[in-house]
């Protein structure tokens, strides 16, 4: 009786850990033939011949050419059939979302990006986003049993295994709120996937970025607060309760402004995207640069981080001298950093980085001065090399790797 | 021709990937009938036949008695052999050395303590440990050539692969030393396995200690200096360096006195052993303690942590406030910790925790004032459980463990 449920929706077939092994090998290595695959994985020719049969006959492998001979007949190739089953990517920051649809070999084929208020009901919200995802679904004439997999980031600390948020301080209501059921009312053959926001950007720049040989390296967003994601040997390290990571509140100074957190002297408090806007406007207030007091003035009393990236490219000294203050409060943080997790790789995103170079050139000379040289002779420190993609890249990943765990 | 050698050395005997399972996890459950190991495992009960009469007959299990009847014949249990072989665990200080000579399965047969000075030429330090060894093995009648395994702990960053010590600040004469080479001309049948001092403390309180059921805790190491074993998802994270948790140069105070290493206000400097003697005599040459001004002047000077714990202990207010002041110092940095790894617990070590109670209790309250409300919840802190045992016993695991990987 149930069996017929198996043929509506693929993507419940169950997958053994050698089938899931095959799939991960091609997902990794890309194209390989039979012979290819069972030289990878150490399986013996006869059963890897029935575990590719099976995984083409329930459609999830496809043949897609012959690759170079050995000397006899071509090989054929397998890859992973993009059309098995589509995935969501869903990146959800305080004030916006990016919805991807994704073919089951991760490419993008529809995208989508909106304004949004995270402080909504996240009833209400995440009705919102379903609509937006049957929209796209319908635009790209596939239908919502084809989506096997729903990848979340969203900002604040999240219980991976149930996917709920605890304690967000940015989105208090969202507090155990059951995220995974919510979609699946909508979309009954997707699984469901929520992590961090910066933990899946760490995934993107895992996949797709910079980190893609990498086992060790930490992924910092700097934007309204300040969040690291932590790659480990080779996957996310997410710490016992789910929060690792949350370096937005290490102490920098221990006599300095109290943070939204009731501790004084936070790197979040002192460094992050407001503490920037801050210390431009009391640079303009105090008449030390004319480029932000015009600024001010035209905007009502606001200003951002764009305002003082724009006055530090003029050439303004007071917003130079605002960006490598800032830069230097994060990169003693990373020091610390450094030499605790003594990773291959930093890499550095979210909003803040639109601020230019001074910033990252004053992050590295405070990291590499503080840090101890062991853990920094071969230590990189860069910007996302997929900048302001790296979240949704990371959330379609999560859905893809996690489809068959 | 080769095959003389195998019969002379039984550790030699190299495990396939399936005969490791087994061996591993017996180690981990204790006595296992066939069917147990079969159903832990997953294996076919043939193949697990199989592999377990391989193990009976290189020697490397023993069948040690009978199990409880599911119904038919009682089973046979299966043991590791413990006179299989033998490994030693070399605990090496800045100023001394621990030696204990053990049996297959880690118990302790043989133990040795001796004097001894990291700054001597590595080549004659290393013979005088050879030596020591050999007397301790033909003290128990066991030849050399059953010596499998040797773990050494060193108190500065090693490269875990090569065994050998980059940049060690304690012992620069051991810069790329070879020691594996070193012990093996004495021990041929031996494998040899160096490591970070913290980290074998960390092993060791994960075999033995609060850390057996915990997949994710740090062993913080207060002495001379101050130092981090990571352990993480259920082994030791090293880094990519081999230098991971190098936490004594974290900075706490960008104020702060210079550290040995060229930066200010790094915790090892403000709140190691030293630290808190520097401050015990201040107190004393300034007037605020009877007791310790009495102790400076009996001995020529000099004070110790033991001390201040001493005066702390006959109710003295100065080396309170001292003790109190640097475990909020610990706790603090601690904190930052906490919130970057969210481990399950953090244990303590090293020579400072003989300074008692007080100290703990300080150090509990800085850490949960500073890291986060989620990070905290289920957090323990407490003392090693080994206490000075923790390193030789991680020592001794260090060998077992890495024997057949």
């Amino acid at each position: 009786m149930s069996m017929s449920n198996e043929t509506t929706h693929p993507g419940e077939y169950q997958l053994d850990e050698q089938e899931r092994a095959v799939v991960q090998a091609i997902r990794e290595k890309g194209n390989l033939s039979r012979t290819g695959l069972s030289k990878e994985l150490s399986y013996s020719r006869s059963s890897l011949t029935a575990i590719v049969n099976k995984l083409l006959q329930v459609g999830l492998l496809s043949e897609v050419g012959e690759g170079q001979s050995g000397g006899g007949r071509r090989p054929t190739l397998l890859d992973i059939n993009p059309d098995y089953g589509y995935v969501a990517g869903i990146d959800i920051g305080a004030t916006s979302v990016d919805i991807a649809l994704a073919d089951f070999n991760g490419r993008i084929i529809e995208e989508y990006a909106s304004h949004a208020d995270v402080r909504t009901e996240p009833e209400l919200f995440l009705a919102d986003l379903s609509m937006m995802l049957l929209e796209m679904l319908d635009a790209c004439k596939i239908s919502p049993n084809s989506l096997l997999s729903i990848g979340v980031g969203v900002p604040g600390p999240v219980q991976f295994s149930t996917g709920m948020l605890v304690a967000p301080p940015l989105m208090p209501a969202w507090e155990n709120f059951p995220i995974k059921t919510a979609f699946r009312g909508t979309f009954p053959a997707a699984q469901v996937f929520v992590d961090n926001d910066v933990n899946i950007m760490a995934i993107g720049e895992s996949i797709a970025g910079g980190g893609s040989a990498l086992d060790n390296f930490l992924f910092v967003k700097v934007g309204t607060g300040i969040g690291c994601g932590i790659y480990l040997n080779g996957q996310i390290y997410r710490g016992s309760d789910g929060c690792a990571g949350d370096i937005g509140h290490i102490c920098i100074d221990y006599n300095g402004p109290i943070c939204h957190c009731g501790n004084p002297g936070c790197l979040e408090i002192m460094a992050a995207g407001p503490a920037i806007a801050e210390l431009g406007r009391q640079a303009a207030l105090a008449g030390k640069s004319q480029f932000l007091s015009e600024r001010l003035e035209a905007q009502q009393g606001q200003l951002t981080t764009k305002d003082v990236a724009d006055a530090a490219a003029a050439g303004d000294a007071a917003a130079n001298e605002i960006i490598k203050q800032s830069g230097t409060m994060l990169g003693g943080a990373l020091a610390s950093l450094v030499n605790a997790f003594n990773p291959q790789a930093i890499f550095i995103g979210g909003g803040v980085t639109n601020i230019g170079l001074t910033y990252l050139a004053t992050i590295r000379q405070a990291t590499l001065r503080r840090a101890t040289a062991l853990s920094t002779r071969k230590l990189g420190i860069q910007y996302s090399q997929l900048a302001d993609k790296v979240g949704i890249t990371g959330a379609i990943w999560l859905a893809l790797e996690n489809i068959f765990a």
